[in-house]
This record gives C-alpha cells, structure tokens and sequence, in this order.
C-alpha cells in the first residue's frame, strides 16, 4: 500500500465547510473588531455561529459533542479557521483550551471530564495552563520548575509564581504544574492540579502586555498563594506531571503552526490580490521580478510547512512521540510563518504597514510564536542532540 | 594625507553629551510613556531640557541657534539621540522637521527662512513634508505625483490627496510637492509650495493608523481642496521641485538611518545584559553558542551600518548627490537595523515580546524602515540601474 | 480513508537492500575513484553488482528488467543510491538516462523500445537528452529553441548546436529537440528526434570542462551539421517536441532532487560523525551551539525536501503535469541541499575543504543543480504566474 | 579636523597602476593558466613584470624595495591586484609570504632581516608558516599548541605536525611555531623559529588536497622529526610566540580580506557584463528584477566589505591590535566574498558553472576563507565575548 496523499473526505470536507464559514461570518467580525476581542459576547456569538454552521469543536470526541478528528484531520481544518485571527476561537480550537481538552481526554478521570472536559468543550468556560515561570523558574527549560505543592491533609497547597499564562484570565479553571518532589533543576517531580477560578488561592497579578494581542484572555502572570486543592485535584497520577506535559507538548505544538498558517497563507492572499491589481513604474506590480520572488518564496514556505505539518500530524497519529519531527516542523513553521507576513507586508508597502490592512496585526501576532512554545534556539539544541545521540548509538554498534 | 576616521572632535563632544542627556534625561520618559508622546507639554520640556543641555538643533546652522554640524558630525550625534525613540524629538532633529530644515537652509529666500525655518529651528512650531500619495500617484515612483497645482491670479490653486504625511497633524505648515506641468508618470514639472496650517483649503482627512506609532503628529492623509497660496508660497524654483526632493532625499535618508542605528545600538545593550544575566540549562545564557551567534551578528550588523552612514555622510559633505551610496546605506541599514532588533527581541525570550522591555516597540518602529524612504526592492532597483549604466557608459569606450 | 506517509513495504524492502548495497559495495568504489568515473569497466562492473544485489533499475517497467517502481517508491530508493555519487550510476537511475527511460516508455513506439529502451535499461548502451542550447537558444526559456529539423525525402535533417548535453560522450543515441515548425520564441513547434551515435551528421564539438564533475559521460556541445534521420526516428509525434519534455521534466525534476537529497543527508552523517568525535576549546565539537544549529538546520532542510518531493511524487503518480508541487520542491531541493552541504563542511573546518573527505567535491556537484533543469530564478518566477493567474481566475469568479 | 575618506594620494596612483598592471599583463596569464600557476618561470615572470609596472611589494618598507604603504594604503592596492587570482603572487603580496614579511619586519634582528627578510622582500626566495596542527593540535584554538621544542646544546630541537601550511613547497625558510613550555591547553609558552629548507629534520608528508588550489606552493602536511636549529634561529623572545602571531594575526586577516574582495568585485563585473548583453524570455537579463536584486546585493557587501576593512586598517593604522574591528571585517568579509561570487555565478547560468568563466573557479577559491584564518563561529565567539566581558565592565563600574 504505497503513500497516500489526500486526506480523508469526512475532514476534507469539514475544512471546505469551515473555509466558507471564516469568509463568510469570521471575517467581517474580524475586520470589526481589528482581530481583537475581549467580549464574552462576541465569543458566544462566534461559538454559535460555527454551531450552526456545523464546524464547532472539530477535534473533541463525539461523546464530547466534537467531531473527533485526528491530528491529520486537524491539520487540514484548523489551518482553515486559522484564515483569521478569530476563527480559532469561533471552532473552540484556540490555544489553550484546545490543547488542555486534548490532555483531559487523555488523562482525566470520568468526573474530571464531566466536570471540565465537558462544559470546555461546548464552550460553556474557558481554561488556562500553569506552567512557565518567570526567570529562573520553568520556561525554555521546564525542569527548572519553582513552583511547589505541598501535602495537606486531604489535599494540597500550591505556592509559586506564573507567568505568560495565556487565557488566564475569566478562565474557569487552571490546570497548574507544580513541583510535588525533588528541587529546581530535577527531571521529574512534578504534577498537575485542576484550580477552579474561583480558588481564593490563586490571583491574578497582572495582565502581561505583549506585542501580540489576539489570544482571547490575555497572557497573564497568576500567584498561587497558599493555594490549596483537594485530592481529586490531581489530573492523572502524583510525580507524574512532566510526561504528561509531553502528551500535551507534541500535538499543540503542531495545532499552533496549523492555526498559524491559515494566517500565512492569508497573508500571501492579501499580497497576491495586490501584486495583482497594483502598477508601479509602467507595470503591474506582480509583474516585477522581485515581487515574483516574494511571492514565489511564500508559496515555497508555505508549501513546506503544510508537509512538515502533515508529517508530524501523521506520526502522531501512529501513537509515537513524533519529538523530533515536531520540533522539526515546529521551528520550520515558526520561522516560515513569519517570513511570510514580512514578505507579504513588504509587498503591499505603506499600506502594508497601515491599518487598512490586517498585515501589521499579523506580524504582532506571529513574532512570539518563535519563542512561545519553545524558541527556535531550544528546538534546534534539541533536534541536535537527538542526531548526536542516534550517531552515537549507531556508531558504537 | 591618508584617509582619517576620527569623528572631528566638536561633533565627538557633543556626541557624548548628547548620550548623557538621553541616559539621564530622556530615557526615564521614554519609559514612562512606553516611546510614544503626543503632549506638546512633553515635547517642550523634552526639548527645553536638550536646551539647557546644550545638545539642542546639532544640524542647524549657528545662525539659526543650532551647531552646525555637517552630515559626519551629525552621523555620531544622532546616532547618539537615536538610543531612544524620544531622543530626536528632543533634540529637534526628528523627521521630519529635521529634513525640512536642510531643504529651507538650502532653498528658500531669506524671508522665507525667517517665517518658517527660523521658528522651525527654535522648535515652536513643527512642519510635514507632503509628498506621497496613495496608489497609482506618487510613492516608490515619485513620477507618478498626481496632485496638481493651477495658476491662479496672484497665486496657485493646488488640489490632491497626500498620505503619510508624517507629523502633519499639528505641523505650522506643509512643505506641499505639487504638478506644475506635465501628467502623472513625467519626470519633472513638480513645485514645492509652502502652505500654512490655516490655510482652509489643506485638510486632515484621517490619522491611518499604523505598525508604527512613535513618530510625533502621526502619518496624516492629508486633502487638498481647492487649497489657494500666494505666489511668495513658491519654495525655489517653479517646475523644480523633483530636483529639490533629491536635495532633501540623500541626507534625510541618512539621518533616518542614523535615528534608527541608534535604536539598534539600544536594543544590542539590553538583549546582552540580559544575556550576561539570565542563567539557562546551567549557563549563562551569553555563553550558548546560539546566543553568542545573535550578539555577534548584532555586533556586525551594526558595524557595517555605521560604516556605509559614514561612507555616504562623507560623499555627501564632499557636495556630490550620493545616489548610490546613500541607496546602498539606506537598503543595508533598513534591514540590518530590523535584524539587530529581531535578534535583541529573540535573545530576551518572552521577556522580550511583553512590555517590560521595549524591544517589541523597538520592533514596530523599525519594521517600516524597509518600506519608507523607498522599499528595499526600489533601492536595489535602482542600485543595479546605476552599476549597469556604468558598465555599459566603459564597456563602450 | 486517511493520509498515509508510510511507504509502500515492497519500496522500503528495496531502499533499504539499497541501503545496504551502497555502503558496501559502492562507498568504497566511490572512494577509491574520488567520486567521479570515466570508465566503461567501472561502470558494467558497478552496474552489475547492483543487478546481483536485486536492486537495478527500480524505475524501469518489469518487461524492461526493472523494478516497476511509482515516483512514490522511486523517492525512497533513489535517495538510498543518491547517497553515494556512484550510487546512481551503479542502478542505472542517473541523469540523463533515467529521464530517458521513462520519456520512452511514455511515448515510443514498440519498435523504439526494442531498439532504444531495452538496451538502455540493462545498462547496455547510454544515452542523452539533446535540448539545451548556447544563448541565445534554449535554456531557461525553452521556446527560444533554434535547432531546426527540415522535411527531407523520407526523414528530417537537423542542424543546430546543442551544448550542457549530458552523458553524450559515448551514448548509443541522442533524444534531440529541433524545431520543425514556428521561429525561435514560439511555443511550439519542436519535435523529438532519435539520433543514432554512428550519425555522421552529430559531432562533439567539445567537453565543456564544469564545476561539477561526476556526472557520467560529461557536459558536451554537440553540433547537429546537415544530420539526417529517417521518419522512423521521429518520438511521439511532429510537433509534439515540448509537450513530451513536459513528461519527462516533472519526474526528472523529482528524481535529481532525490538522488542530490541521498547526498545531503550523507554530508550532514559526514559531519555529524565529525561533530561528535572531535574536540575544541575543551568541548566536544557538537556541544558547541553554533554547530549545534548548524545540524539542527541541516535536519530541517533535509526533512523539507523529503516532505516536499513527496508531495510532488504523489501528485506526478495521480497522474497530474503536478507542475506547481515539482517547481516548488525543485527550487527548494537545490538550495536546500546546497545549505546542507555547505554548513556540513563548515562543520569540519579545514579537514572539510580537503580531499580527506568528499564534502568539497559535493560542493562542486551540487551547486550547479540550483541552475541546471531551470535556474531557482525561472522556477520562482513560474510559481508567482501561477499563483498570481489561479487569483485573476478565482477573483474574477 | 572631520572624517577623511579620500585615500592617500600615492596610494591611490599606485592602486591605479596596479589595476592597469593587472588587466594588461596578469589577466591575459590568468586565463592562459586558469588561474592556478605552479611554475617558477611563470612567477619570476610575474614579479618582474610588477616590478617593471613598478607595482611590486607596495607593503615593504622602502629600505627593503617596496612602497612603505600603511594598512590604509594597502587596502586599495591589494584589491586592486586581488581583481585576479595572480596578482597578488605577481606583487609578492600573497599569503603567507606578506604577512611573514610583515612580521619580520617587526620583531626579527638586523641579521635575520638580512638573510630572511631581504630575499623574501625581492622575490628571490618564498617562505611559509608553520602554525597549524591536525586535531587534536593547534588549529581553531591556538593553545592547544602540540608541537614541541626542547632545548639542546647550542639550540632547539623540534617535534610535531603541521598541516594546511600554506606555500611550504618551494619554501626557503619555515616561519615554525613550537611549544618551549607548558603542555597543550596552556595559553603561552610558544615560540617562533626560522627553520631552513635544506633542514633534514623538517619534511613534506604530502600536499593536502583542497578545494581551493590556486595559493602557490599548495596546503602542505609537514613533519618536524628532530629538527635542530640554531639559537640564532630563534625569532624574537622565547616562550613570547603567541604574542607575535597576534601582530601577525590581525593585518593578514584584513590582507586576505582585501585580495579576496578584489575577487568579488571582478565576479561582480563579470556578471554585471553578462547581465548586460545576454537577452531571455524577450528582455535583457539585467532588466528582470530577480538578477537587479542579485547585483545590488553584490554592491551592498561589497561596499560594507569595503567599508570595514577600512575601519580595521585604520585601527591597526593608529598602532591598536584591533582585534573586534579585525574579526568583525573577516567574518563579513568571507561570508559576503562568498555571497557576491555565488551570486555571480547564478547570474550567469549554465555559463557560469563552466569552465568558459572563471566563476567556478572563484568558488572554490573563496569558499575555504571562511574557515582559513579562523572559522566564523570562532570570530563570532569571540566577537561576543568582548561584547558580554565590555558589558560586565562598564555594568560593575
């Protein structure tokens, strides 16, 4: 059975459905609203909306009320919400939430899942992951991990400084990483606790402003001050946090670069349209040898992230880790991604950098990306040593 | 005498006055107003300090209360005023007022001067330059300038629309490049008028919004309808006008690149005191190799930067027009100076991308470098024009 | 039915016996004759090995003596013997034959075939493709071809001058392109000649002496003077010419880059070996961070060619021209592995730029594919038409 | 006093004649020799022609024949006969014999002069030297210094290996770096000593093949076996060799800069003229924007090459060791050389990989560069270095 290349019908067609929902209901909130929105209101309008339009929720299990796509699935549909900066949230898809379902399904208990997994995946709350810390704590490096937890009886008490907690804030719940053994620097140790919002234990101490500003909910900075939970608190097993983490790791970070070239591939459509409708000096601006060249790297880029993408999804969907080729297309889509709205915002000139255009928005939004999630330099060290480690290995044999 | 590089030493004092007077003075405020002032109540006690500070107008001739300098000696002092995005406002020496100087120091009467350079020069009142038009007139080819202006009796009636007309909004008056003769895509029949803020026929139709915020007074579209001027509002030379802009182009190019080299230098010294303080996997961030490859190439990136400035600052003081090397400075210096600070931004992690540093802002400042002043892709135009002209002028000899 | 990356079982059986035979039957050839072969014996006594070793001629049709392989399986086992210079040569995969073949078993007549396909697919004989001409003929604009083939009592006579003909010194035949209708510059008009190597009318003019050197049979000018073939000679049809060298580019495109993709990831094994073992400033060389991103892009840029001549594979085995995916892979592929090769080098420093390892030789092979079967530049410039044209179409709808 | 570019006046006429000297004598025996010249004839031949266009050894102090030109002087004249591969060896300003001279002048006694710096100076003998080690020896980083000289009666007798040593065949004398104390790691304890060619315990091992092969005399493999010389053959102070090689270091760092660029710039011109005359797809080739873009960067870097390789000969000029401005020019240098003639070679096509131009040629030359003289990750490590050690500084104070 030789390589087959096209995707399923089921989600080939849920990523057309969703393709002339963005255009359709997406885009006109988006330009509305610049790409930004902080409303309840607007969340649940743009929520019912992919409901009745029969995209909602595409990668929760049925049981769930989602259409239960795999991650190649996912890679064709969330690249078509990800045409706008508000289709993500429309589909339920946005990061956090979407990668925090993908853990409560993997890892929770069945009341756990009633209780969170449920109401998150119909839109019903909102949630948040807990885990980088300000320097020295837990960020490119998660061993580093400062926060702690503490046994009490029937419970715990988490103590510890969050930052760049994304969506924190009006979440219903956190599911924070805290340390329950060994110190600072350990590999392993830790564990995740589900905090409900209303835990007079953990507080927000600030809104983190940041270059980008399109995830709903803000990037926030929370404390957990003696903050005590109970024993069913614990999502999967004690010590066990960091593996868990990696569930999580592999998949986000492909649903990021999915959702992130939507935006790309927007970007490029934006500067064809104009490359093809601008004259300049006697010609056609698209008939200029170095807007050909713009155009023609940005389809490459964009052609080569959706096979990095496709790769990764796919040994995912085998059951592996797919570590290196996550990190792999993780890096490559990163930096692609961001060539690709610099080109493309080059190409438009100063309307390109004006707010008549979204390209200016885009170029905010999609900076970070090269450090959220693992900066490219941590990736690259990463993918290094795995090649090292392999040499080795198979030298010495 | 051999070639020499030694800055003269009134321009090295006054350099380093000026970078005391941003370290002590401006940079507090630039803090505190997060880079973007819009208070004139700022823009004097910023600029009354640079008085008192002695740093005030290094470009203006003494005559008109300023230093005098020539295109070397401003090439270190604005770099110097450039280490913040306050600095030149302060010193007076921001775009474009700064340019708009050089041109009436060169171009208009005597009474001219004192109506418009002299207050302009003492920083009671600002000015625009309103050149650029949106597409198909006037941008990256300024043949294509579509704005007309008719003789009237005593006088001129000029009607167009200008966009990116920076600092306009609150400008004492605008320095107006309109047709004179001939039609959108000849070379030559341009004039420059001098139309006062009240003039009614000059008309703020929208501040656009952009990538970029710290320039003072905006990027104005700008309408003129019907805008009448008296024959005394003809700077130079009717129909001479493009011969004019080139004039204010060569140096005003290099002293945005000087402004914004600063920034660079700015964004260098914080991305490498983090990188001597933040401890990472065990290290110390400035000793992994990745980072150590980002600080060296921020180092060259700025060295060749400064290099070309004063390669092209030199040409320009010897009295030449400089076309090809201040394009090569300018198209080099765009990039670089947006590579430096991307590099800054990535050194600092997250950190870098929140508002607890600036380095985000830095980044939306400089973006549009690349684009204003003529996008790289016209430069580069324009510089393998002149190196094919010249092989084909030799190759016939 | 979902996407499946994993290759067909009968594909992998044969890249991996590939694998084995290249390492150790073909390096050490490879090796002792520093990768460039000038010799029939070499040649036979390479090729038959390979036919002893069951992995000859994957690509041929199984009447012809092949494996039959599709462009999917032919991606996997074309790297496999790309990863030694030889390695092509020895299963009779290499340029131009390869293209040949499968033009011929496109297009030829039952007779052709017996004549021409089955002594080339048993290694019997050699052949070449004659297209290319010195300017201002054919080369990056193929419909500059000027060779012309005139109507002469039962055949054609052909004259023009080919050069870049690769392989033709010591080829059983030539495939040569002349234009039997229209001037240089139309498009269409050429047709397809077979021209037997005892034809007095086709001449090596002379070898032309190139950067790369490995290719068999070498870059030769040869000049078509009054050559006459008889109607049988004919390929396919009159005036069919460049709609049959569409058949053969779109897989020819994929296979060069397949077989170059065998040689970056052997530079990148080179260099990683290299890293690992050698020690420097106290460390060993691959725990340094700058070499560290160095193979971590090496990684990147190996695992996106593979990716992306997939997605071309696939596409040319649906049967499609699938002229967009070859041009995108084609133009990545030969930078890409040009990166590859270059930082490999890098990597190992003085030892990398001497004969004591064959990365300066693999500079030299590699570099001229970002020109030959069209320079990146034709290709960005084909990719920008067609994006800019499927937007005219989709906008006008 | 300002900022002077214009270069010395007797500089600049001896640049002059230089370029004439080279276009009208040294290029016609370039393309004759293909660049590589391996004879003695055809070097004496060379350098009496120069010394005929009274060109000859512009570096040398005139007590010693030459010209007496400063660092600043020698930038202009070494790229004006760098413009061909055998200008530099015609001028007897190649490496190493230039920077041996350069450094014989500066720390040999009156008697070494005579018997070494004199003939050297005239052209009538070649010298080379010894520094560099294979792995684990001295290479990237010089105190892992292996070589080793052990005091005997009256003398020093040597031990060790050296590699890549650059012109040793035909070599009158050795420039020897050997260890007089400490152990391989230590920094210090080397000494410098002029070994003879007819020395019995000095031998060639063998000529290491390399990419680039048109330094004269080649990459030679030397065995130091017991080689005894006497005290007198001590250069400068014992033990102070690391000392030494840093004069040395630093101006033959920005003399290879300066050939290498005058390389560029002929890769330049040649492609500029192919760009001019040759026609494709209906406009000339240096009308289509993707060649204008490839042209002007070529301008670009090599402006800033210019540009720095100024900055560090003033430097030097003023009696500093300029050790940042020096590694900050060579690593742009060689990278930008590379850059410029890469992009030549596109430019050119199919033409350009052949041997009908030297580009080939050009690309194997200047490729090592970026290795000889310090890989650029070392420079980069240390470019940064000062960077993070000047920012610790200034921070404590």
């Amino acid at each position: 059975m030789p390589i087959d290349l096209s995707p399923d019908p089921v989600a080939a067609r849920l990523a057309e459905r969703t393709a002339e929902f963005v255009r359709d209901i997406v885009l006109p909130l988006e330009e509305e609203h610049r790409g930004v929105v902080r409303s309840e209101d607007v969340r649940t309008h743009l929520q019912d909306a992919a409901k009745q339009a029969g995209v909602f929720a595409p990668h929760v299990a049925r049981e769930y009320g989602g259409h239960g796509l795999d991650m190649r699935g996912r890679s064709v549909v969330f690249e078509a919400a990800g045409y706008s900066l508000l289709g993500p949230l429309a589909l339920n898809i946005a990061a956090p939430d979407e990668g925090n379902m993908h853990l409560l399904e993997a890892i929770a208990t069945e009341q756990q899942k009633e209780r969170y997994l449920r109401p998150l995946a119909s839109g019903a709350i909102r949630s948040c992951f807990a885990m980088t810390e300000p320097a020295p704590g837990a960020g490119s490096d998660p061993d580093a991990l400062a926060t702690r937890a503490d046994r009490v009886d029937g419970g715990w008490r988490i103590n510890g400084r969050k930052w760049f907690i994304t969506g924190a804030d009006g979440a219903g719940f956190a599911i924070c990483m805290a340390r329950t053994s060994g110190e600072p620097g350990d590999r392993g140790g830790a564990t995740m606790f589900l905090v409900d919002q209303d835990n007079p234990g953990m507080r927000t101490v600030r809104h983190i402003e940041t270059l980008d500003e399109s995830l709903y909910g803000g990037h926030i900075e929370l404390l957990f001050d003696d903050c005590v939970v109970p024993d069913e608190a614990v999502l999967g097993e004690v010590d066990e946090g960091f593996r868990y983490a990696q569930i999580r790791l592999g998949p986000a970070r492909m649903t990021h670069c999915m959702r992130w070239l939507g935006i790309a591939q927007r970007a490029q459509d934006i500067a064809v349209a104009r490359a093809s409708d601008r004259r300049l000096f006697g010609a056609r601006l698209g008939d200029l040898g170095m807007t050909q060249q713009m155009i023609a790297d940005n389809e490459i880029d964009i052609a080569a992230s959706r096979a990095l993408i496709r790769q990764a999804s796919w040994e995912l969907d085998q059951g592996g880790r797919a570590g290196q080729a996550t990190a792999i297309a993780k890096t490559f889509c990163a930096e692609a991604i961001w060539r690709v709205v610099d080109r493309a915002l080059q190409i438009c000139g100063s309307l390109g950098v004006s707010g008549d255009l979204p390209l200016g928005r885009f170029l905010r939004e999609v900076r970070p990306f090269r450090i959220y999630d693992g900066p490219s330099e941590t990736h690259r060290w990463a993918i290094a040593r795995r090649v090292l480690r392999h040499h080795e290995k198979t030298a010495g044999s």
